[in-house]
Parts: C-alpha cells; sequence; structure tokens
C-alpha cells in the first residue's frame, strides 16, 4: 500500500506518529484543509476576515474554544494530526513542529478552511496534468500585490496556489474548480504572473517550484495560506497554522463540496 | 410607475419616508436581504451561528460596529431603509418600529443575510407561478422541528418559507434555486408539512397564507427569520431585525449570485 491509497484515518495517524511531507496526492477523494488557530479574542476577526475573502477563506468548520476536535473528522485532534504547524508570535514566525500539543492554548479557536487540495482529484479524474504531483513536489505558492478586504485587526494580501496546465486544458480546469467553490472556486488568473504582482514564477514565497512542458500556462487559484500572510501583516499575539502545503486531511469525501 | 417598478434606491426612499409593506416582488432583478443587528459582543456569536447554518443563514456583508451603512447599497443606512423593523429584547419582541435609529446602538453589528425574494424573480422568468405574489400577500414562513446547529450562546429552531408550486414545475424550481446558494439555495423540504413539525399550513406564524390552486405541492426553502428564532430561544439582551417579509432591498443584481 502506498501513501496515495492511505485512507484519511491512517494519513493522520502516520502524521500523528511523526511522518511529515505535503499531502498533495494523498487520501485521493477525500477534503483537504487549512488550519488557522487563534486565542478567543482575535477569532471574530479571522471568522469574519473569512467572510469578506471567501474566495481564499471559505470556512468548513470553526471549533469551539479549547476544542481540538472537528466535525471533519470525529476523533481526530488538530492539535496532532497535521504533518506540519507553524507557530506565530507578533507576526513573525517563531517556528515549526510536528506535534503542537504542547502549545495548544486552552482557549484556541480553529479554523479549518477549503483547500485547493481537494480538486486535485477532480482535475485529474479528467486526464488533467498535475505536474507539482507528477515530480513529487509540493505545490507552488505566491503572495500576491492584491488586498485583502480588512476585517477588524486583520489586513493582508491574497495568497496563491500556481499549478501549470495545457493550454487546450485551461477551460476543463476552470469548469472542474467553479464547481467547487468552498475549495477556492475558479482560478483568479490565467497566463501572466505580472499581473498578480508576482515578479520571478521559479521562486515560489511557500512550497516548491514546479517545471513547466512546453505548451503549459501557469494557473492561478486563491489559497488557504493567505491567512498566514494576514499574520504577518496584523502581528496577533499568537497563532498556530498548519505548514504550507502540509493540510489537514478530512473523512468528507470532496464530492461533497461540488455544486451542482 | 408602480411600486414594482422601483429601483432598489427609489424603494429604500420610499420607506425611509415612512412607507411600510412586504418587499416581495419589489424591485425585481435586485437581491433583498434579512438584517440582524447586535451589539458587538454578540457578534461573533451570530457569525458563528450563520456560518454553521448557511442554507438558512447565508452572510451577504457584515458591518462594522456602528456603521449604518453596506456595500450592499453604497449610500443606505440601514437603520432607515427597511419598511419594518422589529426590536428585541432579552428574547422577547418588544415592539415594530419604521424608523429604528433611536433605537440603534452605537456599536450595533449588522448582518445582512440572502433572501429568498431575491430567487422568485428567476422563478417567475420560467414561468413559474408565485402564488404570494398573485395573492397581494407577504409569503408564509413557519418554525420547523428542526434544530439548528448552535453557536456560542445562539441556538433555536430552523424557519423555512413556504411556496406554493404546480406539481409538474418542482423540479425547476429546485433547480433555479440551487443555483443561488446564497439565497438558501434548494429546497430543504417538498410535499408533507408534518415531515417539519408544521402541523397547520394554512396557518403560518410569519407572514400570510397563501391558497393552493389544483395540482399545487407546499415547497419549504430555508429562511433568514431563523435568526429571529434563534433569539427568541437564546434570549439575548437586545437585538434589531427586520420583520419577516420586509427586508433590505439592495443595488446588487440577482444574477450576481447565481452560480454557474
Amino acid at each position: 500500500m502506498t501513501t496515495f491509497d492511505l485512507t484519511p484515518a491512517a494519513a493522520r495517524a502516520e502524521f500523528r506518529a511523526g511522518t511529515a511531507r505535503p499531502t498533495t496526492g494523498l487520501a485521493q477523494g477525500f477534503a483537504q484543509a487549512n488550519l488557522i488557530a487563534v486565542p478567543e479574542d482575535w477569532a471574530y476577526d479571522v471568522l469574519l476576515f473569512c467572510q469578506r475573502n471567501q474566495q481564499a477563506c471559505p470556512v468548513l468548520d470553526v471549533t469551539d474554544p479549547g476544542d481540538p476536535g472537528t466535525r471533519l473528522a470525529p476523533g481526530a485532534d488538530l492539535r496532532t494530526d497535521l504533518p506540519r504547524y507553524r507557530i506565530w508570535q507578533n507576526g513573525a514566525l517563531a517556528g515549526e513542529v510536528a506535534d503542537a500539543s504542547g502549545l495548544w492554548r486552552s482557549d484556541m479557536v480553529a479554523f479549518l478552511l477549503g483547500c485547493s487540495f481537494t480538486f486535485e482529484t477532480a482535475l485529474a479524474a479528467e486526464g488533467i496534468p498535475l505536474r507539482h504531483v507528477e515530480q513529487g513536489r509540493n505545490v507552488a505558492m505566491y503572495r500576491t500585490n492584491r488586498e485583502c478586504v480588512p476585517a477588524g485587526r486583520l489586513h493582508g494580501p491574497l495568497v496563491v496556489s500556481m499549478r501549470y496546465i495545457p493550454a487546450e486544458r485551461v477551460e476543463d480546469a476552470i469548469r472542474i474548480t467553479r464547481a467547487m467553490p468552498s475549495m477556492h472556486g475558479a482560478p483568479v488568473h490565467v497566463g501572466d504572473p505580472r499581473a498578480l504582482g508576482i515578479l520571478d514564477i521559479a521562486r515560489p514565497h511557500f512550497g516548491d517550484p514546479a517545471e513547466p512542458e512546453r505548451g503549459d500556462v501557469p494557473v492561478f487559484w486563491a489559497c488557504g495560506v493567505t491567512p498566514q500572510a494576514a499574520l504577518v501583516a496584523s502581528r496577533p499575539p499568537f497563532a498556530i497554522t498548519h505548514a504550507p502545503g502540509y493540510m489537514f486531511i478530512t473523512d468528507v469525501q470532496d464530492s461533497e463540496f461540488r455544486v451542482g
């Protein structure tokens, strides 16, 4: 059994035991989620930021303060079941850990947001190649020059993920992803990285660069790393997030999030 | 010019001047919205309640504390531009007013939620009759026996609106409304009022009863009056809402909210 065949529960168990790897391509057919957890007094700002920037931050679940569980995967523990976490203090990355149990304050509220890895199965099912998966890499992500709508004390730029798509399949990729609005939906831009203020596509701000093949076009989707850019810009005292590309794997099937 | 031809701004001006009537059928082609406004210390509970009960409470906009404006209709004033308001104290209806200016606390946060009146234009455009509009009445609304997902200090039953639809057009009505998820989307139930705990369909809890025609079937949609039922069940100290059926008319076209 390769890791690609793992059930969500088995993948989470591996991560809980210490395995750390990007989750792209894992547990195919099950939705993946971004994590941002903050102390209770910042929860309204985060929830409002998500509401005002839904394409980047589609909320799948919000936990009650201190509860490490989620209805997206009964029995899972958000403090341990992601492969890698980032710890944030005053807007600075204080470190990365494989287990956030010791840092998870008793009043933490966790937000799970839709992730574009979720629609990759649907893209692959229609024969659209995923270069980063073929190349065994994390997806490439970039900060853009587009500002999110501010909410309370939170503001910051939109972050996008990029996939190289053969030009003749871009229309299909748009159609497929538009049908999953809670997984970022249709692309925010196709073609010119500079239109988003991305000056060097070979040097992503998060994740790994991918190699295009002849005839590929870069396609950009809103990304659930956007809240991490807002942490940097807005400097809240404390937060815990997933590491970009190291997602929470849920027990909910992709198809649950498909509209129409 | 009949009131049905009014622009959103003209309709709001009439309401500001004191006209009070249900807004079903008004300013066709423009989205209508439910209102719930609460003091800032209850805003997180309301926003989380909406997030957890999105079909009933699809959030279109959230204002900053004290701001009576909304991006859904620049220049409008939420304290005066609805035809009728309800004032709530400790979960009890304290009164109805045509102008909420004097009661709008300086820390009020207003939530505007999608409204099923918005999809009525699309139903009519495909020739589906709207009995309550034909009969010059407010739509019929009912509390159900379905509990919403609680959020913080808020809990309560789902409220639904009901429209009689000719049996052979129910499938079309489902298709049309499913494409507007931020306006409550597809029906929650078709056919049997008792399946929702509604014992007497001729006596709605809000709005007016409608008369069915031969071959009509009752069709039930989640309703933005749901937060008002949560106020009754949860007893927060203070809130202001629209009166059921007396909605806020936005400047945003219906089509903006259509998916696919």
